[in-house]
């Protein structure tokens, strides 16, 4: 699908000029970094399910060290985009929580925390999704894939952005037909475990701030030191997450 | 070694009574947990460690939603265990970012987010420790081991903790003998360079708010909803995380 042939076909769903445009530049990054599952095959999918074009999210509280988000029946990619847009106009004099209810779905975490670290902030996300990771050994889907990403400015101008999704493969993948259902269940094996600790605990984390819909979690704040550069140099030939 | 004989061993290296039992309820605690490289075995590693017995943490910044701690010199168990009561005594009225400098060693983060959430708040802490996991292939160690504990409070009296960490082993499980020191790469196998990545992101989060020297993170919140008690219900037969 060409960029072009997405554009018209979102524009088809009743989605306005601006939400499209968002919803572009975020499939087409997705394609860019090899996460095909998010890019621009979830319009087949966007026009499978039900979801209202005009809903836009709303902030329902803003403090400097808090925010509170709510979806209120818009596209997480425009929940998600707005925080990102309302943090870079008025960042934390510190550091911010930011909970945002309603927020699905959430697409790739590391686009939105890259675009904060390109502004300067120090970012770390995760997000809920529908349950699908049974536990190790079980069969019964317990939680999301519940991503974590987390991105680090760089006085290099390349933020280091890490995004780790705990699902052995992606519902992306499988959406893309890289993957089979069945393969979805928490990564790493025989220590399995602990990839399924890490979505347990990031799922009733998302869930005491933003209730039981899918939400997400943000924390961001300005960085005191430059950690990049010193970490890129010692690790030498090794590529790094996000590279 | 019995409770007492740490004790006693405690205090021939300085410390007051005080900080002797910070240390030796967080000891016992690993014990009754099987962490026990993380118990009272670490007893001999401080008298082997230079450290400065009467030095104590400071709060150098104290917001709502953010506060900066300095170790000062004080084992990192003291500058935790101040943080979790200054917590206590004044929580968030939502949330708060808590960074800790130079603050080593942590010992079990889920010991110390298990207080917050028994005190009623939500919590997540990560923290940085000596260099000690490779990339996946490689043999230099970029990161230390990372680990990223998270606590939920339940209205049935029972928090949920989850507390991963990011290598194979632990080092405490190499101080304790029930590892090698090879073993202490990145979890996961075949997709260890997802521990990796994981690993990667929380030390440069908290090198970049902590500095160089190795530090704690701490997200801090009051619970908007009690999602522990359905998840437990879902989850029927299946031991959770921490349970």
């Amino acid at each position: 699908m060409t960029g072009d042939e997405a554009r018209a076909r979102l524009l088809a769903l009743e989605l306005d000029e601006d939400a499209v445009a968002i919803l572009l530049a975020h499939f087409e990054d997705a394609d860019r970094r090899g996460k095909t599952g998010h890019g621009l095959s979830r319009v087949a999918w966007l026009e499978k399910v039900e979801f209202d074009p005009l809903a836009r999210p709303s902030r329902t509280a803003s403090e400097d060290g808090f925010e509170r988000w709510d979806g209120d029946g818009a596209l997480g990619y425009l929940v998600l985009d707005a925080i990102v847009r309302a943090t870079l106009d008025s960042p934390p004099a510190h550091a911010r929580v930011v909970v945002a209810e309603r927020c699905f779905p959430t697409g790739v975490l590391g686009y939105w925390v890259r675009r904060l670290a390109e502004g300067g902030l120090v970012a770390a996300l995760t997000a809920t999704s529908p349950r699908r990771l049974p536990p190790p050994g079980g069969k019964q889907p317990l939680t999301g894939t519940n991503p974590l990403a987390i991105a680090i400015p760089s006085s290099d101008g390349r933020p280091l952005v890490t995004d780790v999704s705990m699902g052995a493969v992606t519902h992306g993948d499988v959406l893309a037909g890289h993957a089979t259902a069945d393969a979805l269940v928490p990564f790493g094996g025989e220590q399995s475990y602990k990839a399924f600790a890490l979505a347990v605990g990031l799922e009733l984390l998302v869930r005491s701030l933003a209730g039981d819909e899918y939400g997400a979690v943000l924390m961001v704040a300005r960085p005191e030191y430059d950690p990049v550069p010193a970490f890129r140099a010692l690790a030498g030939d090794t590529r790094l997450p996000g590279d």
